[in-house]
């Protein structure tokens, strides 16, 4: 997989991007001004800087000595030489006729400077979470930050509105109306850095309000037990079943509230009954308590219309959460929280000694976008693209591994798969997956610890494994967004290669 | 002042941003789409809403019917019409011969619904804190957001790193230990929001090590106690003498940690001097403390050489923070935190349960705009403008008001002014200057409540006025940075002729 995963990062050369592209050559090596004696070094380190530090992507192909020449407005010798002298380093590849590579060498370097979590990098396998960051619109994006500073006030400049800038708020109160079935007005919505923020935020609230625990689903996302425990909660795992999160067990918990994500729960990919969601708000309203709902993919759904969201059916008992994350990009940090009434003031005071409110530029842009209907054309964009590479991994499955159950596929951007048990066991299986250089994270990894009362027990799931251990049946988290249909075919593939040493098609 | 206010709402139209502005009519008021029966009703509306929601602000004046009509392709008589309905309205002001307004009859709603704080609406008068938010670099911000999603990989789009973009981290460790004395490298350095999340960050990491309360300035933000509160920790205001923060009372507060502002403390303008800065570092050694150094203006220093920052004396017992809020626009949101080495990993985690890091373009926008040097131009820039406003009111207050003591004068965004006696009461002297449209800020206000210990009784400050109670001397804390020169003397003189009235010159 190294050689997609250094594709991916090449900047692409596409026809809009060209000229900006070209001129970030000056940008990286600025070579010019540098004085004539000196160029020489100046262009070489420049150089060795920029792909040590990673701004030059591993695997990104390098303009030919002489256009670069023209670019930073130096002799094309000093060029050939800084090509050579790299070359020799380690840090480029060269061969005759095809160009200068950024070698591989000087990713491993890179990544670790970066620091940046490995599920970060794009390309590396079936790992959920991550959309595909080459569909960001980086030129409409560009557009509106232009217009957007073209127009706003200076005051627009000064310091936010905590609960964020009345246009946003109207538009994500516009947007979610419309496309989530959110009851939501603009003097209900607090914008913020994202569902994660929008966690803490109400973890603090409740906290000021006297809950010590939050019950969060298990299965679920191990990062909300963080969330809560920095805001000063418990987090209590309780069981799903088939209809979702167990009443009985809600009950039992001790918990006043509950993080839910009822319209594609992660990471089992189930959709909350209705009669679920209606035992769930009845508890809700005999605790006085608030159900948190983490709509964290409820805009792609490929099968039938979206489930509406749980907040819809009581606004009051029901704190909604949704971000940019998966349909622009998550390094945008944006996002937003629907709230009761009640609560709005207590959130808004909260975030504003967090961070006082949320970069007004951004918000701005986003506002702008939503109300010229680009971000519905995104989301349109990356509907098509998504449903298409699910559509190649189910199929994908289907031919190398033949009999595999595959669940949670109508929404979102990931899937469960259970694989025959003749593919395990399943420690066997990752390890030979990770290999042939395709990760893959097993659904174990999302079960929280059994804790020892019946409540937390680990319930079987009634989906229908009994094979709670994990030991034998081959379980997986399958996130494919971030992925090329023909690259997801190749990595299952290469996964089943893995498993079958010494047939044809061994493993590179 | 309304007529000043408004006027420094109005994005102004120089030569660079006339084209923009031009074609941002066009985005506000999208007529030529519309069916040719409906232009006149949709653009009514349009212009309507525009002026209602804020975003042609009060005092804007509006392109003549001849131009608005030829920028949106649509009849002049549209334009007319237009101008007319919403004149009758009241939305509009219109003069033979002088052109059409945007009336002040909007204003409020636009405020009322926008929410802003007063203090964020430049141009109200003397009130501290905001810098010009006209200085911001449009243009070379917008061209370094181009270049920046013209250049960044794929990843850089994907979640941060929530101690912040590599580049960024260097880039201000490098602009930090130019610029600031500061000892810093990039791995001492996090990302954040400005300094608020900078405070409530470290506040939280505090509460977490197990600390209590925090001493904070007496007179001094009164946000920092909310800050710290929101932490868990009580600010126990300490009296200031005329060289910082008092040792003795540090001492006897109970706090093992200490918020400062020792460059240009706030608000009343004076440098810690040498011997105490030593003595603070040694009473933070003696308890195992920590001292945190809020740096909000140190890069505006007018008549000698900047006053470096404590931390560069004691990295390891000192936090320092510091923002582009008055350097570029407190709406970025953007700034950082240098911590001792043995806090990182617990504020960095802070920061990333927090909201997982700082929105990943903004900051390689920022780490660009650093390492191309537009930074530093913009400090020059700035340090021009503000030098310049601040010789405007020391000499209007010379003029109108001999005798005035002015002191703070060598650093920062405001000055401290104590009036002889016999311009007080102080009260009465307020109430004149909000007659005549100048909002003003007594010192009075940032004096914390007078607690029982002896510790923190209202100790004289040794600056040399004797009236505690502020209810005689006038002494006002008077931010200038967002006025103009000439707004400057004029406000200045209103003031006066408030004060006397009857004389020639009757305040309007």
């Amino acid at each position: 997989m190294a050689d997609s995963r250094t594709t991916s990062r090449t900047p692409s050369r596409t026809t809009s991007q060209t000229s900006s592209w070209t001129a970030a050559w000056e940008l990286l090596l600025p070579t010019a001004a540098a004085p004539p004696r000196k160029r020489g070094r100046t262009l070489q380190s420049a150089l060795r800087e920029a792909v040590r530090s990673g701004r030059i992507a591993a695997g990104t192909r390098l303009p030919s000595s002489r256009e670069l020449a023209a670019d930073l407005g130096v002799s094309r010798g000093l060029v050939t030489d800084a090509y050579e002298q790299l070359t020799a380093e380690g840090y480029l590849n060269s061969s005759r006729g095809s160009g200068t590579w950024v070698s591989g060498a000087a990713r491993a370097t890179a990544a670790r400077e970066h620091r940046r979590p490995a599920a970060d990098a794009p390309g590396t396998g079936f790992l959920p979470g991550t959309p595909d960051l080459s569909l960001f619109p980086r030129a409409a994006w560009s557009a509106a930050h232009r217009r957007v500073l073209a127009r706003l006030p200076h005051s627009g400049l000064g310091y936010p509105d905590p609960r964020g800038l009345p246009e946003l708020r109207a538009a994500v109160a516009g947007l979610l109306t419309r496309r989530r079935g959110v009851v939501a007005d603009p003097e209900s919505v607090v914008i913020c850095s994202g569902v994660a923020q929008a966690m803490t935020l109400l973890g603090f609230t409740l906290a000021g309000l006297g809950h010590r625990a939050v019950a969060v689903e298990d299965p679920g996302s191990p990062e909300n037990t963080a969330l809560l425990s920095a805001a000063g909660l418990t987090a209590v795992p309780v069981p799903l079943d088939a209809e979702g999160t167990s009443p009985a067990a809600l009950a039992a918990s001790g918990a006043r509230a509950a993080q839910l994500t009822p319209c594609h729960q992660f990471p089992s990919g189930l959709a909350y009954s209705a009669r679920r969601r209606l035992e769930l708000l009845e508890w809700a309203r005999a605790v006085d308590g608030l159900l948190l709902e983490d709509d964290y993919d409820g805009d792609f759904r490929y099968d039938r219309a979206p489930v509406g969201a749980l907040q819809g059916l009581d606004p009051a008992r029901v704190a909604y959460a949704g971000s940019v994350s998966k349909s622009l990009a998550p390094g945008l940090r944006l996002g937003w929280l629907v709230v009761p009434e009640h609560l709005v003031d207590l959130v808004v005071e909260r975030k504003r000694t967090m961070d006082l409110g949320n970069p007004a530029l951004d918000q701005a842009l986003l506002a702008e976008f939503i109300e010229r209907g680009d971000y519905d054309r995104q989301l349109r964009r990356c509907q098509r693209a998504y449903r298409e590479r699910r559509d190649a991994l189910v199929a994908a499955l289907a031919e190398h591994f033949p009999g595999t159950e595959v669940t949670g596929i109508a929404a979102g951007l990931h899937i469960i798969a259970r694989l025959p048990r003749r593919y395990g066991p399943e420690a066997r299986f990752l390890e030979r997956a990770a290999e042939a250089g395709v990760a893959l994270r097993p659904l174990a990894d999302f079960a929280r610890r059994p804790a020892a009362t019946p409540a937390h027990s680990p319930d079987e799931n009634a989906e229908g494994d009994g094979d709670a251990g994990g030991a034998g049946q081959v379980r997986l988290v399958m996130g494919y967004a971030h992925l090329s249909p023909a690259r997801i075919a190749r990595a299952v593939a290469l996964i089943a290669e893995a498993r079958a040493p010494g047939l044809p098609g061994t493993p590179r």
